[in-house]
């Protein structure tokens, strides 16, 4: 399985197990991020289509050619319940290579969603579907079915490096990728940061600041912070 | 009415029979699109100005000047019951050109809504108001009066042509444009379309692929996709 | 107190009179911009991350190094009831600066909301709290506290120069600065304004055209404006 | 011949005189848009891939599809001496549509040129044979050939509306469009400004000043311009 | 002499000593903005309109409206020997309000150039004439005069603050203003650092590393950096 | 090795036969783009910061924090003679992260140039110098040294994947990614694509077409393309 391989659909994925995806799936993604090292974030100009969109499950991945959504059918057959459909493009482009007939499909077979650095359409259909979207534009432009990409081969989509089985998650926040080796440890790591937060929270709420919490005072003034009338 | 006169107003704008147009608004754009031939579309930088915005109508249209809505007055007295207008812009310009008193000068007109390649302002009043917009920025910036432009000339917005008289459809999607002698044919044709996707939307419900249904296997494997596992 | 002098937190703000800043809070980012004489509009790239944000207050300013938000925490403590901070950046960043543990904090403190020309995460969080925040980008990539910047010096965001006091006001249209000084003038000009539009808009929705009300009809067969079928 | 259908090559085009095509190319761009009175210049995201690049003729245009480059070869065949190749696209694409080759065979056959809403490579030989390119983009991504697009109907780029036979005139400051039946008026307008600004500068290199040469100064104080120490 | 007044031509500028400037323009960008503090810089989208291009000297400021160069006549006559223009706009636009007529009037006055958040035309000519020009695009458009703005204000553009007087340094790294009262700090600061820098390059270029030119390799390895095989 | 870990600098690369990079040197980058069978090519934005600049070379990767080039002072260590760095960051940074004495410390080492997804400053020293650099922006912005990043793992730029090793080939087409394992089969591609192309371009010079050459009639036909008057 080499990255960038075209015309190869790898049917053997090695999933996570499912209830390690499914504690994931409590946190936000920037809590995750967090807990990744900050690593493993896509670019921020890849959106959810509609107001509170969120989804988490391992990628099931595909490589597509510009202005075609043909593999997005192959990669159809290899989604399995509770993947999240990844698709990168070989160039950049954002046509609607993805709208609400390719969403019942994928719904039926278990689907929990799509993240792709393309353009996907039907959005309305999308939204009270509650099929989760995450796209890098919204376009009613449609695509054709004329050249081979690949599915289930690593890929790089909006500067993330994504592999089958990986976990992807995505909220308003954004879309960060776990590897699956990493995810044990990063689901301990979220839980304590949340941990963490959630005791920080009532204690800035009391009126505490962050300057005390944090115990700042004294290395912004070692830098030479100064305070003036 | 030639293509980008300055300083003209074209009183009669012959405009489709309005049954028709009734007929097109129950289609959505990505629909309207493919019915089309997959052209008219415009850019999809332009966006709806609120969630949930709608239109379908004959275009009015109007050419502005940079950073001068003079010519949406002018352009206000040729609209009739239900005109879109359609505002095209010299250059490129995210000024205000728009807000609400000239929605509720264009209501009281009967218009359906604008396309504008400019900026509008008063969002909040235009929601409230259900009016409308799809525009290219949201921006309070006012503009002047000084600079004469056209109305009901063909103009170029977004990338797209629109003469006064075709008709205008935009959602979520985007905003496509259908040359008033294509309506009826556009018509047929999402019709056409509609009614076949309500098939295959049950037939990928119930689980079949689009491999299978649009018998995909052989081409892909004619053009060398081969499965590994 | 220079601008763009680093290191160095101002803890004395002259404020304007509350009163004041209340009656402006009840006008729209249009309306006040009309008012100042179109100038002090922040950039339009500056957008509420939810639906609905809107803030008004005098301003605490910060300005921050790129991927750094220490000093935030030091503005916090700054904040007094009814302020709004505003966050400038040496250079373009649009990572996520603020999250939902900052907005505790400064809610804690009386603060109305921030403008930021940089990212911020925990989106979900800061609209469900109703912590109105502009920004540049959504983004879950956290920062560091490494470098010095400064507080409540002028600064210069999204192309609007904002000095400590000044009175921010923020809603769907955008974002605009009214320097203190210019309070009272700003407002009494925006009331005038507000009156005359209720005026015209109940004019328009009478059908009486632009081109009547405003009298342009002869100015525009001046430029040499033709009519024709 | 109609704006945007798909599948059909024009072969027929009306050409301007040559003579009137070799005078216009005696001007620079901006001049040229002058004498247009303002219109016809195609959105300044489209530049000259090297430096110095310059080119004047009538259209030969070209309709594409996203990642496919086929019709140019379709439009080569259409190409005659002293023509200009103009290429939009059905979306947004900035593909490498066009090289060294497709550059060799339209020099071979007497083609001044392409303007192409697009991606271009082979940049280095462009400029090796001078062979002038005004595009979107710059980018070594090839396309494939596999859908019909259209050659000879009239096309919209970088928001311009060209028609077969329209000239086009590219240089460092952008792109114009002459509607073929404005060249005469356009020449005879070009020239005039050209001799008027050719006093202008002798005048201003003098050291008068335009507030005097335009008589500025009784206006800009009928508007309440003042001056102050 | 106020922020963003509308209607004002200040006649009176406090120049810094010709001296200053002239041994000021010997640096380049980055080393004069290192020796602000980082402080100062342009946003990185205005650039050189040719190769090749530097500019020296106080700011003459002028505030624009969009597509209206009106002001730069009237700010042509406050410029004086050595001085160069900065003209910033309300709005963002990218018309092209300069070209070689304004230019052979500013070089009869002994102008250094121009700065822009604006686009400029007859680049060609400015390159032929020397005349260096830093904006924000290139673009033929023509600008109207209409509606007044202002002359020696401070202004804000590519989010930098510049009043009358101050120094502006442009080159092909950026355009850098320095207040006028650092003037004098900030020229033995570059001075001091350029001087350094010459002692650097020779230990760099005789192999020495960074990493032990500047002693990183402790602090690294107290952050916890490790090398493998 | 593994992809994104922060805090590591591996020492070992291998990297290929030198005499295979020397051979792939004399290709341009959209030969070798096509030989790859079009993978491998980061994003246009990515651009020669000087007219002229080549490089090709095997990768030594460094992972940046924004506003940080601590790194590629760890990373400069690591480049022997004939390397490319290649610098990724870990969110999108256009601060100036490089300049003259870093390129004069990597030349001192026998690097080729640098390819960097963010700003880099003292461009008319690199032209001077005749140091290749890629990157997608110039600023004079500079950086600090506080955060650990990574040598020599895998990194994502541009949207490109590259390991340590990877042969890294620029021009003014763009940058490609060659892995190290698919060099030999790469170089014999391009070369066959190059001899192949000669013979085309004299095929093209004689007047050929595409049409005929590429025997394309009769699948355009077939496709329904029509020729009418």
């Amino acid at each position: 399985m080499q990255h960038s391989e075209i015309g190869v659909v790898h049917t053997k994925v090695e999933r996570p197990d499912p209830d390690l995806v499914e504690r994931l799936s409590a946190f936000g993604v920037a809590t995750v991020h967090e807990a990744m090292g900050r690593v493993g974030l896509m670019r921020p100009y890849i959106r959810p289509v509609y107001a509170g969109a969120r989804l988490c499950g391992p990628a099931v991945t595909v490589l597509l050619q510009p202005g075609d959504n043909w593999m997005l059918h192959v990669a159809a057959e290899q989604v399995q319940e509770g993947d999240v459909l990844v698709a990168a493009c070989t160039t950049e482009c954002e046509d609607g290579f993805f709208g609400d007939l390719l969403a019942t499909s994928l719904r039926a077979r278990g689907c929990r969603g799509l993240v792709i650095d393309g353009g996907v359409r039907d959005v309305a259909d999308l939204e009270e579907m509650e099929f989760p979207v995450f796209s890098r534009a919204i376009n009613a432009k449609g695509t054709i079915k004329a050249t081979l990409g690949s599915v289930n081969i690593p890929v790089v989509l909006a500067n993330a490096f994504v592999r089958p089985g990986d976990v992807v998650v995505a909220d308003v926040d954004g879309v960060v990728v776990v590897p699956q080796e990493r995810l044990l440890e990063v689901l301990e790591a979220a839980a304590k940061r949340e941990a963490n937060e959630e005791g920080k929270r009532a204690t800035f709420a009391g009126g505490t600041l962050g300057l005390d919490l944090y115990e700042m005072r004294e290395p912004l003034a070692a830098l030479g912070l100064r305070y003036e009338d």
